[in-house]
């Protein structure tokens, strides 16, 4: 039940739906459990469906050519995370989405979400700027990344993320900024 | 009149609208000319308008803290560009946008944009699909920076812009890549 009223508070920010219509937009989504660790999505996977973050946390991160990680996104309750890139060109994935904690989500299959937007104009408008707030998320990461300034980038990071640096193991922190444990804990320490 | 039929043609491709409704959609965009070198969007500025392309070409641009310049997004007839944070958020630009050639654009007001999509559940459906577009571009321009393979970021740019090497001076390809002047003509001539 928390699920349902966590999507409809979600939801109610952006469009308005009728009770009988949330009821029929929230029938399309598959409720799911992970373990901690479990991968979600994995370079190579098709990719299907994307997820709404109910409890615990999850990370979107790309492993380059020198197997080095990148975090490109912690997903928390009332986030939304899958490969975009391969769920919408329906090509293979390039990035990997798994667990940091036990995880509970709401899974939207592409067609799905296209069915909704098509029959009905206020969940289009929700998933517009649903997707216009992710292209501005996407947008400061890549800024972070061209600006070498790690202290700006830490405290932005805090700001996105208020309760991050308790949740989350400090060797996961240091891969979202690009920079060593030791220097993530002279930046918090300062 | 040729901006017309540029604009009608991109948005055919997503959206279907009677020439009534097209005419009226495209009556809310007002066509600018620039000159070489020009600014569209100075870091700092106001945000109250997005660009499509109708000819030459701009650069979305962002200068770091140690006043290195990183190029975003070149941006191509038919492409749109903005500064999307400071226009979906209302804050100060980050980002600049000026011209590397003369260039004739459309201007689209954010105040017409939300009141055409909510008239009209086509135009609102040929946005959200204008923004997933955006979203995808974004994440393969941070997954490139992740990425230390300079040779494979090239060949993608070269794949994304066909034109580009003809098109625009060899510094500017330089400074979307990160690369040296030096390291370019190595990768152009591999």
């Amino acid at each position: 039940m928390e699920a349902k009223i966590l999507l409809q508070q979600h939801i109610a920010k952006t469009a308005s739906l009728t009770e009988e219509e949330f009821n029929y937009f929230f029938s399309h989504f598959k409720p799911m459990s992970f373990k901690k660790g479990q991968t979600i999505i994995g370079a190579g996977d098709k990719v299907d469906c994307e997820y709404f973050v109910i409890s615990g946390c999850l990370k979107a991160f790309f492993i380059n050519d020198e197997i080095k990680m990148y975090i490109l996104q912690f997903a928390m309750p009332t986030w939304w995370t899958s490969d975009y890139t391969a769920l919408y060109n329906q090509t293979p994935a390039t990035i990997n989405v798994d667990c940091i904690t036990d995880a509970e989500v709401l899974c939207l299959s592409n067609t799905d979400r296209e069915k909704l937007c098509a029959g009905f104009h206020q969940i289009e408008h929700f998933f517009r700027w649903r997707t216009n707030k992710g292209y501005i998320a996407s947008q400061k990461r890549l800024l972070s990344f061209m600006n070498n300034n790690v202290k700006t980038r830490y405290e932005e990071l805090l700001i996105l993320y208020p309760q991050l640096y308790n949740l989350v193991p400090k060797h996961l922190i240091a891969a979202y900024l690009g920079v060593s444990r030791e220097t993530l804990s002279r930046l918090h320490n300062s």
